[in-house]
């Protein structure tokens, strides 16, 4: 898979991208990550890409031009075709699902603002406008870097197995269970002791429950969303 | 504010830190960064973070040792008091609120897993367990970052004005509404008309309505909480 980056500060992309799992997903050939800086598409001394509001008001929005010079140019000289995908908070609140989607995608380019906002008119050029949940960053940059992670590592592949991604949470619609590792007793807390047993039936049932018991008890939304789609 | 960051791969924070608005909060004085590495709370010559999973399954997870031994010596030497923030699918959900409430902390401290997760007894260090949203990262780091530029844009001083903070999306349980900057007319795309009129009062209505409108459209759920916390 290609992604794009597209951004006034590519400069913060490549630490995350070349770290981890996601420098061992590029090195092992499952994806190639490119960043793009907004404004090599503006053409005055001051390289300007925001202006102020039509109506008043404070704070800077992004000019639509250079948005729309390089979402074109972008796509043009992409390899792959690209999927353009906007972050901003007015956009469908991203989820797991949205991730496993974007993840058979050949070709992605994720476009970023900064400042107050962009221009409406640049959302024409969107093929999705993802938010990242109902907070408000700076920039959309963080928001890129979490929604390709969280496509990338569903690439098959890209973890050292693929049960790895199916047995975590919301891949269920539940939380996922609680784990242990050694020591079996740690500052005085024990490691409950059916993990212990080498009993594989009697682990897996206490797994279920555990997540099941957690998810009731910390995200119960989550379950009436279940319970739902379960009687459709 | 103090944030700090504790983390097996460090050398992703600086990048994004230093640049834009976290960089000029930086430069201002309202805000302190420092990352810590977990690796330099590891006794053994492999640096040992992490370990297999009681009761068998596949992935590591985070050993407890490192991760307690850290935090304590991180709030031992911390210069403000520090709130313990762990990023984990099972928190609670990151909200603009949340935001606002750690905006008024002395000091935060971001702990951030790897791997399969983390054993369920590093969770009694933590002041707050938050989740970034309904999606599964291949680490907490990119959560704690998001976590930090929300919080941080908050911190009196860091934006041009306060009034950019308040205007804009979910604070008033609502989308922000369009908006719009030169050209007038582009590639056939004309700005409404109200917002050239020069008539603040029929400006304002327009926002609070296209606000409303666009709310009512993309996300309809965030009228249903905001219409039943009015009845409260």
């Amino acid at each position: 898979m290609d992604i794009h980056f597209l951004s006034v500060i590519p400069e913060v992309f490549p630490s995350y991208l070349d770290a981890s799992i996601m420098g061992r997903a590029q090195a092992g050939g499952h994806v190639r990550f490119f960043t793009h800086n907004l404004r090599d598409w503006t053409h005055d001394r001051h390289r300007t890409v925001d202006d102020a509001p039509f109506g008043g008001g404070q704070g800077m929005l992004m000019k639509p031009e250079p948005l729309f010079e390089a979402v074109s140019a972008i796509r043009e000289g992409a390899e792959a075709p690209l999927k353009v995908v906007f972050l901003s908070p007015h956009g469908t609140p991203f989820s797991q699902g949205k991730a496993r989607e974007l993840s058979r995608e050949e070709g992605l380019l994720f476009v970023s603002g900064r400042y107050e906002g962009m221009d409406e008119r640049v959302f024409t050029l969107a093929d999705e406008v993802i938010s990242l949940g109902d907070f408000v960053l700076t920039g959309g940059e963080l928001a890129a870097l979490a929604v390709a992670d969280a496509t990338v590592r569903l690439i098959p592949g890209v973890l050292g197995n693929e049960l790895s991604a199916a047995d975590e949470s919301f891949e269920g619609g539940l939380l996922e269970c609680a784990q242990y590792t050694r020591p079996a007793i740690f500052r005085g807390m024990a490691v409950p002791e059916v993990l212990l047993s080498g009993d594989h039936a009697k682990v897996a049932l206490w797994r279920h429950e555990n997540a099941l018991e957690r998810t009731r008890r910390l995200r119960p939304d989550l379950l009436d969303v279940r319970e739902v789609s379960s009687h459709a």
